[in-house]
């Protein structure tokens, strides 16, 4: 492993706990000797913040679908050539936050944007570097929702929106997880953050131990 | 053609006088009634623009050959989506000084990047709009290069280089038009600017006739 390093990825709709247990697998990794690179998407490097800033800039209303699909994938390659790629050719572990997946889920499923051209595209920005395992911490869309937001009782029409969203975005995960069950775990993140971390913990060691 | 538009693009390396000819082109289409979009690459939105002030920005000297596609294919979908096709779909004649050959030429035959992954990322980034007729202006390269700067004598290695990247460039555009003879027209531009206008205006009327 210590010649061409080992890539993981996390997913998963906010409220699922992506950072706790990224710092925490992070840390354990570093204790046990492992050189570790951690970062993250949307951004990993000055020019793909830069495409992201385009991407969040509220006066581009007019940014066509295609554009931002093409974005999106530019932000990624660089991420790849610059980042990933050079550490994981260093023997590190690479840890990133939400990885080509996400835009599968989310412009994909979630916005419901040409499902082939986003897989064209991610081949030629992630340049055939996949993740050995990517977690997706898994939670019932409305306790996701209610772990980001406050609670108020009822929910307005652009919440009940923001629900369907998310039960797409879920829906989108489990679908990638079945068609490849080797590389995508679903972890169930409504137990304690000690439990999710027992579960990915044993699935890194099992990865480690090869 | 009044349903449809008509779509035309003017390429080929500098110094072979497009901008006389567009300029040309458009006053005498104008003149005849029809309604001239008349834009360019790279540019011609203003998201475009900033995908090109990032492509141009020196500091970004560790910018990747993929993300540099990618960035170019993201501003030519926009420019397609915001500009060409609604103007086509107006009716109206688009006229062009550059597209999607630019990126085959100066990229793929030029810079040696990717024939397959630049004809991928054109057809995605173009959704079908294809030019019906495209004017390459042609020069011997040396000519070219004198007419874009000061003769100066002898060459020093920047400008010897030069001469064999232009050289790559003029064969390039020579491949396209071997394969698509019937939309690209190369067309002699050693000749007087108003000889050169013959040519192009010929093909014009002939395709306004049908």
């Amino acid at each position: 492993m210590a010649d061409r390093g080992l890539f993981i990825t996390f997913e998963g709709t906010d409220g699922g706990g992506k950072t706790t247990q990224i710092q925490r697998l992070t840390a354990d990794l570093r204790e046990a000797g492992y050189d570790i690179c951690l970062t993250r998407e949307p951004g990993g490097t000055p020019i793909s913040e830069q495409i992201r800033d385009m991407l969040l800039n509220p006066d581009h209303s007019e940014m066509a679908a295609t554009t931002e699909l093409l974005l999106y994938a530019a932000s990624r390659a660089q991420h790849v050539s610059e980042v990933i790629k050079p550490a994981l050719e260093a023997g590190k572990v690479v840890i990133s936050s939400r990885f080509a997946d996400a835009t599968v889920v989310y412009q994909g499923y979630g916005r419901g944007l040409d499902l082939e051209r986003i897989d064209r595209l991610n081949r030629i920005a992630t340049d055939g570097v996949t993740p050995e395992v990517t977690f997706v911490l898994d939670l019932p869309v409305e306790i996701g929702l209610q772990r980001v937001q406050n609670s108020r009782g009822g929910l307005d029409r652009l919440e009940r929106e923001k629900i369907e969203f998310h039960h797409r975005l879920r829906e989108g995960y489990q679908i990638i997880a079945r068609q490849e069950p080797q590389r995508l775990k679903i972890i169930d993140a409504q137990v304690s953050p000690d439990q999710v971390y027992a579960q990915i913990q044993a699935i890194i060691q099992s990865l480690l131990d090869k």
